[in-house]
């Protein structure tokens, strides 16, 4: 639990490339005016501390055919096989968030499908898991945030 | 709603920069037995044709000091107020996604914090938006998935 | 609250026009044993009774671009709102059907949208209706049985 | 998912049909200005195209002593049984709608029934229906809206 | 369901008998000015005919030391047990009332009994049914109506 | 709070007149070997303490065409118009029973009615009473158990 | 459920030492002006009548590194199966109160852990008792309020 | 949020101290083979660095007259409202514990009070607070566990 000491410069270029994962280190360099070995450094040594754990693509998952997003709860018959489902879960590349939560539900999901009817399929899958006794789903009408880069940034300008 | 039509190529380079967004595009073609300029003319298609909406770094929260994670169920007052409830909770970076849902809630959201204390300042903010009417919070014990990827994958391949 | 008296050879009639109101009454008749003067009679009797309301095709709303159902329950302010949400309702095309509730809801309605964006607009139209103060959706991933053919033979046959 | 593409004399046609649909061909031909022969071979069409399913009459459920509406929402024990399930559901004429839901249902029905213990009958049966966990009812005090036309007439002046 | 046809005298005597079930019968015929006879026959018509079924006293059950009273909804793990259920229900003395219910309880009871820890005992009581698979109870802070004769009065009054 | 001491004489002409309150005390007496005039005293003395409130006919409320049950749970807007709804509430004779009550309703009324659209206009009378935020409607499919003299009898004869 | 008798001199102890449990006895008989000895003797008798169960510090459990606080409402398959459940929790040293309830919970449990991870933990261990059918969890964003010397103070003072 | 380091010698100290308040210094230093005026140094530098806050009698409430405990839901008008409501329950002596939670409610409160009749009065009280819309009661009928013993031991042997 203990944190990673990040300092200011760091922090600029995680706030750099977290707007462009494909900037060039000679780039940030220059607008830090230090060189791009010291990037290239610092990028390593934060990709081995397991603070940067990789980058990933933001694709418009509606132009790829997947315009439905669903929220699904699951009920476990016992905590026991949390795990197992998850595992289970996890075999299901639709499922792309999963979460232990406290309230009614012991698993919380987000599902993102074609349309109502793969929607159903997936539930279905889902519902057939060995542990799971019921589910419960929540539909999006519609995704009017999904940016992790507000936050991001606003950690690196905090210190 | 008419689906940008992707080949196999496009299939296989977003394969790969799923994967990693920093591969060098030459990486990508030597793989793929095209040149670098193909896959470059190929990405700047699919950026052009809003497919590619950009990129970002993968960064674990925890180690950022956000171990927090709840997901926040709101009640509008009135729904005519949705849309400036959103913007108001866009103003909030540690809302990280916002959904407009059916069900009992009208807006649904994911919140990440540092700890208790400052998930309980969050949320406060998010009851104190004018038209919010009530708030109802479900607190992640384990994110246990989290992973487009594997979706991605199987977008990919399927065709 | 009195029932009109049916007898043998209304249920007849009735339960052949229910398969298929286009039947010809010659047919009806010859199957009888009656003329076709009396099928007419009969059948006028009923209208008139207001026993028989009126006819309707019944379409394949899918293949019309109308694939979602959703069902909503609306919580009004005031029961006293009553009659004049049932009005505003009724001007809303895509609700087919609408009851007063007992239990939770105040108003329970089906509504038929063309998708998930055509019916959130629906949902919102409803809420924004004067009087109505919180509505929750349930999406119906398939609609398994909607016949009432069965219940009509099965109460012609009874008597 | 294709829609078959229906054009304006298609919709005229189709929106005279749906207020009567005894509607001789030979009064729908001369108010569109078209022979009886094209209104039989398109009416043909969109019967063998699958959009024109049937037709029906629409009878007074309460002056056939059916007052008593209810919709019965239905928990499983476990998905897999849902086919099962809405078979035996079919099996039950007094059950004119049945939908695999979203939400806290599995499966949400529609029962007409002559009154409060003829319901309680057909609830039992429903509860009895091997795989049936529990159901919750919601009764309807009045049946403000029945009526398909209305969205049927927007659909066709749509075009 | 057919009514048994009480005429206005019928209805007066019944509105006396109402107030004090031990008015004398000579009373009674005074005050209508008919024959003490006349009021014996009529009421044993109506005792025949199943419409007195009997005659209680109204105590004060907190002065017999029973000041608590719950409302108890019991969840069935099937309704063809309601009738082994009602069974047993009815073999406790504390459980004055009980109905087969819509909605979320399969039966729902009245509890009274002398404090929490009789509650307690009763609650559990019924929970050990064979059959019960759960129970929510509701306590009374205060009852604030019990009063069958205001409706009584109402129906007397009504013809 | 203090109990009325009631000795076991009392407790058998009460257990007598719970199941007939027009037994006549001369028979109450033969069967308890003591003096007419010593029931009279006994049964004044019990009035006076108020254990004895009153005498009611137990009707066959279905022969009297009031064959609907439903129990009614309100929620107010604030708990300090409880004393005023209640005295609302009273005037309406098919409120027979009103409690208030912990769990989530305020209060909780039992209702007989006609039928379900009696039920319906009561229901929105209960709504339209000031004070009155909304109502919950469970109806009864069954009155199983509604005997009080089960309770009185054991507590008569614990002693 | 008689109690026991205390009069005014007791409250004045129990007063003092609810404040502080180590007030030395010479210094509550100073201020109240009895004997040493007397106190010693009455507060020897309160303990043996039981009123007072013994003493305990009241430590900042958020110094001692436990700072999260959550309530978890426990489902029984059956509340035959209380008692055994009640035994099980007690085992849990982390579990400080628990309360056999009404209302949809069967046992209500306050729980103090370390973390997030630490109440997951707890929370599995609760959810694998035999007998636990299921747990929803609340989660204290803030303990306001713990406080037990003002009602304390209030019943010493009332009399 | 940094601990204060306790060692093995204040572990001892406060597991004696937990078991009675009244436990002299000698005792505690006999046993742990120190001297008394080490334990009052360290106890005294517990309280200084706010470790232990103070010592509290356990008394029995039910000899006091107060057996009736009550979980009290609180939901607010608006969160902004929390600070005010905390400080008007704060006045009410009777509600011993006190949250901020996350879920369905705002506030949650634990009541103690004499009986079904204090409750009401006591709920109604904090109904009436200013901001407090609504609250939601679960009784007691058992305390089962109310110990923070077996924590506190578990803390002190846990090192």
């Amino acid at each position: 639990m203990a944190k990673f000491k990040l300092d200011e410069i760091d922090h600029q270029i995680l706030d750099m490339l977290i707007e462009n994962t494909r900037t060039p280190f000679t780039d940030i360099a220059k607008k830090l005016l230090i060189s791009a070995g010291t990037v290239h450094v610092r990028v390593k040594k934060m990709e081995e501390a397991g603070i940067i754990i990789g980058s990933s693509l933001t694709l418009d998952y509606r132009k790829l055919g997947y315009s439905f997003i669903a929220y699904v709860g699951v009920y476990l018959q016992n905590t026991s096989q949390t795990k197992f489902v998850i595992e289970r879960l996890n075999a299901i590349p639709f499922v792309t968030v999963a979460h232990i939560t406290t309230g009614k539900f012991n698993i919380f999901c987000k599902v993102r499908a074609k349309d109502t009817q793969h929607a159903k399929e997936i539930i279905f899958r889902i519902d057939d898991i060995e542990g799971v006794s019921r589910t419960e789903t929540m539909i999006s009408l519609e995704e009017s945030i999904n940016d992790k880069k507000r936050l991001m940034h606003d950690i690196f300008n905090q210190l």
